[in-house]
């Protein structure tokens, strides 16, 4: 693509009890986003909501080396055929974003506490958006087995 | 946030009919990801899975104006309070990221077919990812009802 590059600027980061890379479990953990305060006003009328998505930065995993990680086998899984990043979560991405869809615990001033949140203590937020079923809440999703391998566990 | 900005590269286009901005019906459009060549391999895998989700950068709407943009009044909605950037999926946002969960219709080389993407001809797409319920699919959503008001007639 011979466009040119695209420049984010956090807008906050994720406190948690979690800081080094994680083998799963998140379903234990509770965070806070720490918005920047000048942020806080753009999050009146989300208190209504039950759930979010947050974007946020895999900045912890960045130079994606497309030789080796385009297609990889999945861990635990040798005897299966490799995977592609694009079907894959993994953090090792072209582009070092991740999104994940989160309940939300509360909001006070520019901190959101949410539950469930796949990120490490520090992470940088690039977005907040509501979580509306029409653009979220996918019906009669199909996934091959190895998905559910991949899966058990992380949450 | 005192730190740097981070850069994105785009992995790849869109390519569907609509080309000016859009009130809605998102939901009768189908469209092309054309991803670079060199991403091909990175979609293995992904044929067997039902949905996905798209980040895309809503290269048309840059230059978020925070003293204008955090705050605003929803269309056709002037009685009701104002609604904060993070509670919309507004295309105007202090990063200029979307994502979009869309049925995946088939996949032909690096070119995937999709249904429902609400994306202009052209758009820069930043990953792919494979849509998997635990990550994306919340139960018990709860909306204020301004919300639906606001989606109807989007897709």
């Amino acid at each position: 693509m011979p466009e040119a590059e695209y420049k984010m600027s956090p807008i906050g980061r994720v406190k948690c009890a979690v800081d080094t890379m994680s083998e799963g479990g998140w379903g234990k953990i509770d965070s806070e986003l720490h918005l920047d305060a000048e942020y806080a006003l753009g999050l009146q009328g989300l208190a209504g909501l039950s759930h979010i998505l947050v974007l946020f930065l895999l900045d912890r995993s960045q130079d994606f080396d497309i030789a080796k990680q385009l297609l990889r086998r999945l861990r635990g899984m040798e005897d299966l055929d490799p995977v592609g990043v694009f079907a894959q979560r993994t953090k090792y991405r072209p582009n070092p974003l991740a999104v994940t869809a989160v309940k939300l615990l509360g909001i006070e001033g520019p901190v959101l506490k949410v539950h469930a949140l796949d990120a490490l203590d520090g992470t940088l937020v690039l977005d907040i958006k509501p979580y509306m079923p029409p653009f979220d809440r996918m019906e009669d999703v199909r996934m091959p087995p190895w998905v559910s391998y991949f899966i058990e566990g992380y949450f």
